[in-house]
């Protein structure tokens, strides 16, 4: 090993750190060379930065690794991977030396990017750049708030931390600008950026594409910023302890600068570090580190120095439950909150309509059973991109979320939807609040990369997607959804559900409460609807996604499949008609999950006249109308006018309707 | 009307001006009276603005409204649609009082939100926040290629500058963000920032949502910037004429304080002024301001400035014209560059793939085209997100375009696919240059808001994404598509071509040159496909979406469609049935719009065992295979592992479709 710095003589763990650092580059190399694949780059260049945080500065324990009090370490640049994972391996988490052997193999618990359910110790998904930045920052939220609404005078169970580690790709992000603008609003200084500022992107030197003062820019967002040399541990660590502890009411960030490929030193500095392009010198780069010629080595010492940080790190967290416990014995409701026992879908199973005469827009009703809800789940937690007034999903009765409100329980996230998506995602990793966000169904786009990561990571994110067709009408096509449905149905693991009415809404939240692995998007209308309760719409229909709102009452001739504001379209259309069955199907995924036995009930195969009434693209329809049917869908896009209007150009008429029925034979 | 200041007695024009200020307000109110329905708070708050822009800084000609040197305004926070109106109105646009009382009205020239191609002046389709930015950046990319591109030292014929009005909304996107981070580093002095800072957005103040230093922001961005009374017409003037003619390699703002529904006391300065909630207060509100109790009126000494004004503004244009035509004889060959003389397609017919016997990408191969085309096409502009080393777009020979080389080819854009997204289009609107961009497609999830622009606005953007499929392997599942390309297809108007080798390629660049008024995505491989030129693939196949690739031998019994990469695999599972077709359908957007005698020839409606073959989800295949077809496609995500253990896990293998094929009866 090369030998330490004079100085370092007499911290025996710096020593030890400093060897670990090192050691950390052969893993990384070893893991990246045996898989002939993987991002060296990074994961060499911040070989100090995880020294400094797995060997002293993250409050972790690796027996229990979701422990609610840990620290929360973020890996925004996800192709780093190599980097968590050596660093796993050696704070003792459940990864051993056999899986980093696998890395990037099928199966294995180290996959190409960071995989949040597939290894402990992996807060979140990350890789797409900026996501975990803005996820971090849900993280800091849900912390504030955990602190906030859990912690007594006598016993504080919750204090913990965010570190978000993220490099020049990530803070060029939109995402990432937008979150940490919230963030300084915030005053989450229980944030810290750790910038590893190696100044090279892919395609070459940063300055190719950027010649911003990014210390000035987080400075205008309110960040306390100190910038160090990354590769220097006391630098690090001094830097960390003076900034990381003020409760100032700023987010940190450290600038903490770095040679990407670090120790490779035939790529180090350029970007043809980032990716495989040094694996060819990794022999000779290793040797050159003092590290001897055997693949995944990790020595005595270092191997020593982390089983007594591990019995630290188990005493501390020991001490804390000693304090969790006096707390739970103290507040018996808090922690039934904290372990969420009391399931709130047994409320809404309590839910009733009132004045089922009335029409009202989806989006207003959903705000109606929010409100119910909210009241009795103090949990939730709710959000809009500046649009409450527009989506309905203020909790009346609770406050905002602020620098100075802790307890509040409305996010105002600004026009800045891309963040809120993969904000609420950090609030759901964390699995203590349950988090929803709003905007208009058609700028789901904006937070589009944030969905999919949620789908991937099973998150149980809601999505209170309202305006929901080309009845929005004057705004015109750009405020008009009519692909949008298609592109979030297309989505894997994400279910979209869009009501007809109060009962199916009320049916829509308890798909969400019984399903936890998955998000939810509600698909919510503008424009009023009438409650449809009495002509057949049922809760629980939801569960299954499809049901019969109207059966035939003489040979069945033909279907009618709607969604949400089609549905009452579709019951008008087939009242002339004795042999039409009307299908109201609020969430596709649901209905495929069920059995075929369940599915020939509702659409029975012999019957192949079939018309699907949706106002949106036509392209998820064909699966269940087939090739001889009929969609009664929106083709291309709206444009401004009436409501009316728009529902004529386009065909969603009675008249069409009962027009496209008679047609069948 | 409301009497002039004092100090304005002496300059007639600002008395007009003031007055023409008082009339748009009037105009405003009552389009949005009339239409009980738009936006009155930005139109209102910005009157000074509007009548600084139009009534004396802009340089525009109404009688031609897309001159080339017109200097370009856009409105980026399109809600404020009867701002634009009642300008163009005043300043002798095509645009009449009568139009202006069809506002919002179907198939009226004043929609919601301004659209590109509806309305003349209007420069680009807004509404969704921030995009307007990002195309204010692409317009003055363009001011500056087209400067070093055709002005000479004799004769400027472009010195156009670009302007864009934005609100507290547009910047707190990250879109915006982005774009301007790159206009800073690009050097953009052309473009100025108009920030109405009115403070207040839809859910209230700002101050809820936001609390960073705007200012400094942009300063790190390396913008200059001038902060004013917005409502101050003369302060307006010269801190434009101060700011904005200065090439010192910055880009401008000018911070413009203003009252959000400046003149309805009822609602002025709070969130209520936003939309229609001060229509009620209209009438008053107009008789304070001193206008007389008619709508849309127009007094005779405004009606008289704007006309002195178009005489100036025609006979400046008269004057370009002359440089114009002196250019033009001096420079022919630019001046048939400039009017796109020249169709590339036609030079494409020439192109030849070399060496048909080896495997290459279709990133590569489409790299190889446009190597071939750049050299033929001076308007060829191109771009990537920092992955120029992965999608292979990087014309050689040419150099980026900078700071300090205008006539640079390559658009470094960093890691900001949505900015990259919305600057092409910026580039398309004003449709001198032939712009792509480039990204993995996983990550065009980041830029969908402006795909959507593009496909609404009829853009010819061409967007470059490639690695297609699970196909990346180690990756992992955040860098694989499976979704995507369905997302991309439910899009109207967008064309998805997904080519099977260098045949289709050259096919897919044929479609785009052919259909101006649509975006295309060219949907690429990561992985090495075999040439299949000799199997079958046919360059002009791909105009009609999909061609037979291979017929059946004898009475056909099943057709195989597949697309992409996924065509080798068909041909290959089909080779030993004599009774199976293979189809290729590289663009189903243009197949669906073939005549039915085509589509009955490729897929004959008595042929009902159909399975299609693509590493995508099936979403988009049932039209084609419908109920009694098969989808041999990717459900749910993908994994990290080779990309042989995903094609085996997700079932895209030759084996799998020989038993789908057999299995047919």
């Amino acid at each position: 090993m090369s030998s330490c710095p004079e100085e370092w003589k007499y911290d025996r763990d710096l020593g030890a750190l400093r060897e670990a650092e090192i050691v950390s580059k052969g893993l990384v190399c070893d893991q990246i060379s045996r898989a002939q694949s993987g991002h060296l780059g990074t994961a060499l260049g911040c070989s100090a930065i995880g020294a400094a945080l797995f060997g002293r500065l993250l409050r972790f324990n690796p027996r229990e690794p979701r422990w609610i009090n840990r620290d929360r370490f973020v890996l925004s640049c996800g192709h780093a991977s190599a980097f968590l994972y050596a660093w796993l391996h050696l704070a003792g988490y459940n990864l051993a030396l056999e899986d980093l052997k696998k890395f990037r193999q099928a199966r294995s618990k180290t996959p190409g990017h960071p995989e949040f359910g597939v290894t402990e110790g992996v807060e979140c998904t990350t890789g797409p750049l900026g996501q975990g930045v803005a996820n971090a920052v849900g993280f800091a939220i849900g912390g504030k708030k955990s602190e906030a609404l859990f912690n007594t005078n006598a016993h504080k169970i919750f204090d913990y931390r965010v570190a978000c580690l993220c490099g020049d790709g990530c803070l060029q992000e939109g995402i990432a600008a937008e979150a940490c603008s919230l963030a300084g609003h915030l005053g989450l200084d229980n944030l810290t950026l750790i910038y590893d500022r190696n100044s090279v992107t892919i395609d070459g030197r940063l300055a190719r594409s950027q010649s911003e003062d990014v210390e000035k820019r987080f400075a205008a967002y309110g960040f306390e910023i100190e910038t160090i040399d990354g590769t220097n541990l006391k630098q690090i660590i001094a830097a960390y302890g003076k900034l990381v502890p003020s409760k100032n009411g700023r987010p940190k960030m450290l600038i903490a600068d770095t040679i990407i490929g670090d120790g490779i030193d035939e790529v180090a500095g350029t970007n043809r570090a980032h990716g495989e392009a040094g694996i060819k010198f990794i022999r000779s780069a290793k040797a050159k580190l003092g590290l001897p010629n055997i693949d995944f080595f990790v020595p005595h010492g270092v191997k020593e120095f982390f089983e007594n940080q591990l019995r630290k790190k188990v005493s501390e967290y020991n001490f804390w439950c000693h304090t969790f416990d006096a707390w739970s014995e103290k507040n018996p409701e808090l922690h039934k909150i904290l372990l969420k026992e009391h399931d709130p879908a047994v409320e809404l199973g309590n839910f009733k309509c009132e004045n089922p005469e009335r029409k009202i827009s989806t989006r207003a009703a959903n705000g109606e059973i929010m409100q119910f809800l909210a009241g009795r789940d103090p949990l939730m937690v709710t959000g809009s991109a500046d649009l409450f007034s527009s989506t309905k999903n203020y909790l009346e009765g609770c406050t905002d979320f602020s620098a100075n409100d802790r307890n509040g329980r409305n996010i105002e996230f600004g026009v800045r939807e891309h963040a809120m998506g993969a904000i609420g995602n950090g609030l759901c990793y964390d699995d203590i609040f349950r988090p929803s966000c709003a905007t208009f169904l058609v700028f789901s786009d904006y937070m589009r990369a944030a969905i999919r990561l949620a789908a991937m990571a099973n998150l149980h994110t809601l999505y209170l997607f309202t305006h929901d067709s080309i009845a929005v009408g004057q705004d015109g096509p750009t405020h008009q959804p009519v692909e949008t449905l298609a592109s979030l149905r297309c989505m894997p693991n994400l279910y979209v559900i869009r009501p007809a009415d109060y009962e199916e809404l009320a049916g829509a939240w308890l798909a969400y409460y019984a399903n936890k692995n998955s998000p939810f998007a509600f698909i919510l209308s503008r424009q009023d609807l009438p409650i449809l309760h009495k002509n057949g719409t049922e809760r629980r229909g939801v569960l299954r996604g499809a049901y019969v709102v109207r059966w035939e009452k003489s040979k069945l001739r033909c279907i009618a499949i709607a969604t949400g504001s089609e549905v009452a379209l579709a019951l008008e259309g087939a009242k002339i008609f004795d042999d039409v069955r009307v299908v109201s199907m609020p969430c596709m995924e649901l209905f495929d999950e069920q059995e075929d036995d369940f599915k020939e009930l509702i659409l029975p195969g012999a019957c192949k006249n079939r018309v699907a009434i949706e106002a949106g693209v036509a392209m998820p329809w064909y699966k269940y109308v087939g090739i001889g049917g009929k969609c009664m869908c929106v083709h291309g896009f709206g444009f401004s006018g009436s409501a009316d209007d728009l529902c004529v150009a386009k065909g969603l008429t009675v008249n069409n309707l009962v027009e496209q029925l008679s047609s069948f034979a």
